[in-house]
C-alpha cells in the first residue's frame, strides 16, 4: 500500500519557530516517524509540502496516479481552496483530512473546511499523532475493502 | 489506563436495521472489536448508550471519576447540545469526539458540534474505525503525557 | 392497520388549564375521540405522550417495529430535534408530522421542524382535528399503497 | 357548505407529462374525486385553475362572496406572494393551505410560505389525499363552528 | 399638467369589506376626491386598478407616454416586483411611490421597496390623505421644474 | 393648531455649503417658506435645529407638550437612534417623518428608519417640499380628527 | 409565599470541582442560604436539580399547581430549550430566570435565552447572590401584587 | 429543429426609448436578425413577449409541446419567478437562459437567477448578440446530441 | 458604601405620562425609596439622570472616581452606545445594568445589550424593583469582597 | 484578430479521467476545436492553462498586450479570487467568463462568480461548446465595434 | 498650513488610568508632541477631544471653515455615527481617520468604520504614533496637491 | 534598521497603464522614493512583488530571518488569505498592513482584511505616500522599543 502525505502552506515552519508552543518536531521528523510506523507494515509513505496551492493541486494529479491514499493537511488552504477539493474529486483519490490543531476549537472561519465534503473523513487535533491516525485509518479502510472484495 | 465510550441517541439501531446500508455490526459488535484492541494493551474499557442527553450529562459526570479519557459520539446531540459541552468542559475530562459518518459531508445542520471546542480533537467518516482510531490517539496522548513528565 | 399517535412535551397540560383557550379536551379526550373513528374502520390506536426527548426517541424505535404508521405531534422538539429526525429516517417509519395550532402563523422559530424533511407530510392549524386528519391520511396512504401492490 | 379549491401555475400540467413519476390523474381527475365525495355529504364543490397572480387574486375575492371555505394550492406564488396573502386576510375568507408534495422536503425557498400565517391550517406531502383531507377538515371546521354558535 | 394614479393588487376590495377598519371610501370615492382638487387647479387625473403585475407594467409603458407623473401605490408588488421597477426606470416617468398604511410599522417584509430607489419620493401611512398629498407633491415639482426651466 | 418642525444633525449646514446641490435655500429660507403657508391658515409654527442627540429628546418633551404635531426630520439619528424613537412614543405626540433625499433610494443603512415604525407617515425625496407637504398631511389629519369628532 | 428554584443541567457538579474557580459552595449550600433568609420571613423554598430536560418541563407543571413563583436556572437549556418556555408559558406560573455567571459576556450562544420572553425578568452575574436576589424580587412582587389588590 | 424565443417583462419597451443607451433595435428587429441567421440553416423560429407572468408560463407549457429548444430572456422575472422555474422543470423542455446584460455586474438582487437551474446553460452581457449565441447554442447541443444517437 | 444610579434618555418622563400604563412613580420617587433603604444601611446614594450620551459618559468618569458602585439604567443608549462600554470598561467601575421592563421580552433591538459585558450582572424586568435588586445585588458584592480580603 | 484563451486549476485533468462523465475530450481536443473555427475567418487563437492562481494574473498581464480578447474558464478561482478579478479590470482586456458545467446549478458557493462583473458577459453550461460560443462572442463584439467605428 | 485634531468619547481619560497598559501620556502629552513637530514645520495645530456626538458634529462644521485638513480619532464613535460621516461628507474637508488601537485586531463591533469611506484614508494601530503619522500624511497630501497645481 | 516591503498581485501593472488614473509612478519610483528617505536615515530597505501567493508567503519566512520589520501591500490576497495571515503570526514578524487605496471606501469584499488581526497597524488610502508613512511608523516603533529596553 502506498500512502502519500501532502502539506500546505506555513507547515514548513513547524519546529523551527516557537518550539515551547509547537514543540520541536519539524515536518521531518513527523516524516521519519510515520516512515518508521510504516516500514514494519509494508507499506511505502510520501511526504511533501508546498505554500503554493496551484503545486498542491498538480501533486494530488500525480499522486493520484501513484499511490492508494491521499493524507492532507491543507492548513490554510482547507478553509478557502475550491482547486484543491476539485483536484480530489475530479481525481476521485480516497482522501483523509488531517490538523495538527482541532480546527473548530479556533476562530470561526478555520470551523469550515471547503474539502471535507470530499473526503472520507477528517482527523483533527491530536498534533503530530493526527498523521500517525491516518495511517491506522488508511490501514483500516484497506483492510475493509480488502473484505468486501474477498466476500463471495 | 481506562476509556470510556459514550453513545448518543439512536446508535442503539446500530445494526438492527439496513443492514446492506450500515453493516451487520451492532454497537456490540463494536465494543467487541474496541475491547479485544485493548485487552492486549491493558487497556480498560467502558461502553454506553443512551437516547437520553440528561442520562449522557450525567454519565460524562461519573465518567469523569472513573476513566482517564472520554470518546463520545454524541450523534444527533453534538449538534445542538450545550448541556453535553458544559458536561465536558466542567468536568475537564479529556475527551475526543468521534462520528461514524463524515458530519462534514452531510447536511449543513450537521457540519457543526457544539462539542468540538471542548474535546482534544475529532474524528469521522470512518465508520466503526473511527472508535478504533479514538482508541490509538488515547494512547498517542497518554505517550505524549507520560512523555512530557518524565522529562528532566 | 395499527397507527401509533406520540405527544411531544407540554402536550400533557391540554386541557388542564386555559380551558377558555385550548378548550376542554384533554389528551385522553382526543384519544378517545381517534379511537371511536377508528374502530368501526378496524384500526389499532397507540397513544403516547412523553416530555422527555430521549424517551420519544425509544418509543419510536418500539412504534416502528410494531405499528404500520407513526402520527407525531412532536410540540418544542419538533423545531429544534436532530435526534426525533434520526430515529424517523433511522427506523424508516412512514410519519406524519401533526400540529394542534398552525406553526407557520407563530413565533419565527416555530415555522421551520426539523423532523418534517423526514415524515411523508405535515397537518397543522385544526385543533384536536389535525389529529383525526392524519388517521384518515394513514387510510389513505394505505389504500395508495395497496392500489399500487395489487397492480399487475 | 361550499368549497372551492384553488390551483395555481403549472398545476394544469399535472397528469399530461411524467405519469410514471406524478401518476396519471390530472386535475379533472382529483376535482372528480373530490366531487364524489362530496356530493354525498351535501357539499357543493368549486374547483378553478390559473397560472395568472392576477387572477387567483381576483378569484379569491369572488371566492369570499360565494364560498364559505377556500381550499388553496398556490403551488410556486405560495412562497412568494404577498398579493394572495393580502387577498385571503383582506376577504376573511377562512383558508387551508395544502400542496401535494412535502414542501418542508424539498428545496430550501419552498419551505416558507407566504400565506400560511393567513390560512386556518396547512396540509401537504400526501398527493391528491391532500386535497380530500382538506376536504375533511373543512367538514370538521364547520362541525366545530356549529357546535359552538349552538352551546348556550 | 397630467397624473395617472396606479393601484396594485387587492386595492379594489377598498371600502367594500371591514369598513369598521379601513373606512367606508372605495377607490371610486378615493379618485373622486382627487378630481375634486385637480379640477380647480387644471390638472388631469387618470386612475385605475389592476391585480395583474403584467397589466400594471403594460400601463407603465403607456402612462408613461401619455402623463406628465405616475403617483403609484404598488401594493403588495411594491415589496417584490423587480418587473415595476424596471417598468419606471425604463420609461423615466417622474413617480411617486404612495401608501395607505405606514409600511415600516407593519411585517418585516413590507419594509423594504423595490419601486423606492427608481421613484422621486415616498408618502405612506395617511390613507386615503397619501393620495392627496401625492398631487400636491406633482404641484410643487413641477413648479420647481419650472423655476429652473425659466431661470437665465 | 401648532405644529413644530425638528431638524437633525448637520442640517445646519443647508444651503451654505454645495449651492449648486443642495441649492441655495438654508433652514431659515425653508422656515420662512412654511410660515407663509401657515400663516394664512391660522396654524402657528416651531422650527428648532440641533446637532446633539440628548437636545432632540429633550425637545421633543417639551413639543409634546405645546404642540399638535410633530414633524421631523432627523437625518442621520433617524437609522440609528433608539432614544428618539422612545420619546416620539413616550410623549405619545402624533408626529411625520420627513427628509429631504429619498433615503430608499441612498446607501442600504440610511433604508431602515428607526422612528418609522412610531411615526403616523413618512415623507421623503421632495427636497424642502417634504417639508411642506408634511404641513398639509397635518391638515388633512386633523380635518380627519375633528370629522370622526363631530360624528354622531 | 412559597418559591421553588429548578437548577438544570451540571449544577450539580457545583463546588465539586475547580474550587479556586467556581468557590466552595455547591448547590446544597446555596439552598441552605436560601432558606435561611426564607425562614424569617415566613417563605417556603423548594429547591430541585435536573440533568434531563424532560424532567424539568414535568417539575414546572407541578411547581405551577403547588407553588407561587418559579425561580429558575436553566443553565444551557436556556439557550436552546422550547419545551421549558412551552412549559413555563402553558402553566402560567409568575417565573424569574437566574443565571451564576453573566450570560451576556460569554460565548455569542449564550447571550439569547429562549424562556426569557416570557418570564417575569432575568437576574444574572452575581454567582450564588443572584439566588437571593431572586428571592427579593418575589418579596417585592408579592408586596406590588398585595397593594394592587387592596386597593379600592 | 424549432426553436422558441422567450422574452419577459419591459422587453417590449426595447428600442422605442433611450436608443442613445439601448441601441435602435427593438425586439423586431432582434427577431429578423435571428430569422435571417436560422433560414439559411432550416431552423423555424418562434418569438413571443410578453410582460404577464402567468402569459409566460403558459406559452412555456405550448413551447414545449411544439418546438425542440427554448431560449428565454426572463428579464426581471428571472430573479424571482419560481412558476417559471416550475414550467421549464415540469415541461422538461431543454432551456437556454440568456440576458442582454451581465446580469452579474448589476445590482445584487440581479446576479440570482432562479431559473438558471432548470436551464442548460446562461449566456448573457452580449447585447443582441446574446440571443445569436442561444440559436448557436442549440446547434451545438443539437449536433452533440445526434453525434450521441448515431453512435453504435 | 458608595452608589451612584445614572439613568439614561427619556426615563424622565417616567410617571409623569400614562400612569395607566408606567405606574404614577416619577424617578424622583424611585430615588427616594431607594435612599429610604439605603440610609439604614449607612449606604450613600448618587442618582442622576440625562438624555446625552455624552453626559453620560463624562459623569460616568466621575463616578469612578466617587463612588465604589454604578448602577446604570442605560434605556435607548443600552442597546447602541459603544462609548458607554468604553466608559465602563475604561475606568473599570464595578456596574450593574439594570432595566425597568424585561428587555429579551421586547423588540429584537431590545435584546442586545452593549453593556451588558463589561458589567457584573444584569436586572431587568422588575420595574422600580430592579432599583432595589441592585443596591442589594451592590451590598452582596461588598460582603463578597470583605470576605475575600479578610481571609488569610 | 487575436483571443486567448485561458484555463483555470484542474482543467488539465478534461478527458483524462471518467470520460463517461466528461467525455474523452481534453484540452487539446478542444483547442484544436477552436482553432479549426478560427483559421478559416482568420483569427490567431492562444491556448493555455495553469493551476497557480499567481501565473494565471500574469498571464493575463501578458494577453493584454498581446492579444484582444481575453475568453477566460476560471474554474474554481472563478469563485474566490479577487486577484483575477483586479488582473482583468487593471489590463481592462474585453474579457468573457466561460464554464463547461452550468454554475448556477451546482453547490450555492459555485454561483457568485468574482471575475463576473469585471466581464463582458458569461456563457456556461455548454461543455465544449462554451469555448465555441466565446469566439463566436468576440467576432459579434468585433463586428459590433467596427460598426461604431465607422458610422460617421 | 493648517491641521485640526478631534478626539471622541472617553479619549480624555487617556494616561490617567491603567497607565501600565495605555502609557502615562495623556492627551495633553499627544498634543504636546504634534504641536513640536508642527512647529518647525510652519503649521497650526488645532487639538479638541468631547465626549458628546453632537459637539463633535458642530466642532467638524467649524473646523472644515478654519482648517485645510481634520485628523479624527472617533474613538467609539466611528463604528456607530452616520452623524459624524454626513458631518464630514457635508462640509467636504479632507479628513483622516486615526485610532490608537489596531481596530481590525478588536472585537467585530469595531472593525467596521461609518466614517472610513468618506475620509482620505485610515491610519490605525501605533498608539500616540498614529497622531504623528496623521502629521505626515497631511503634509504628504498638502505637497501632492501643491505638486499638482504648479504642473503646466 | 532593515525594513522589506512586500507586494502582492497586480502591484507590478502600477504605473504602466491608465497613468491619468494611477499616476506614472510605477513601483520602481516608489522603491527608489522610500530608498531615498531612509539612506540617510541608516535604515536598509527590501523591495519585492509577487503575484503567487506561495511565493508571498515563502517571502515571509525568509523576511523574518533577515529584516526587523515588514510592511505589505498584500492587494487582493489581503482580503481572502488565512496562508498570509499564518505566515505572519507564524513567524511573529512585526509588520505593517498598508493599501495605495482607502479599501474601506470600495466594494463591500475589500473591507475586510484576513492579515489586519495579526499586524501591527494599518495605514491605507495615501497612495504612495501610504508607504512612506509605512516607513515612518517603523521608525517610531523603533523609538517606542528603544525607549522601553533603555528604561531601568
Amino acid at each position: 500500500m502506498k500512502i502519500c502525505y501532502l502539506n500546505g502552506p506555513n507547515l514548513n515552519l513547524l519546529g523551527t519557530r516557537q518550539p515551547e508552543i509547537y514543540g520541536k518536531s519539524n515536518l521531518s521528523d513527523i516524516a521519519a516517524l510515520i516512515r518508521q510506523r510504516a516500514t514494519s507494515r509494508n507499506i511505502e509513505i510520501g511526504f511533501r509540502q508546498s505554500n503554493s496551492e496551484g503545486q498542491l493541486v498538480e501533486w494530488i494529479h500525480e499522486i493520484a496516479d501513484d499511490y492508494h491514499y491521499l493524507a492532507i493537511n491543507a492548513a490554510a488552504y482547507a478553509h478557502t481552496s475550491i482547486a484543491l477539493r476539485d483536484a480530489i474529486s475530479g481525481t476521485g483519490i480516497p482522501s483523509i483530512e488531517i490538523h495538527l490543531s482541532n480546527i473548530h476549537a479556533r476562530e470561526a472561519f478555520r470551523h469550515q473546511s471547503m474539502i471535507a465534503p470530499v473526503c472520507q473523513g477528517q482527523i483533527c487535533g491530536f498534533g503530530a499523532s493526527s498523521y500517525l491516525l491516518a495511517l491506522e485509518a488508511c490501514v483500516m479502510l484497506e483492510a475493509k475493502k480488502a473484505n468486501q472484495t474477498t466476500k463471495p
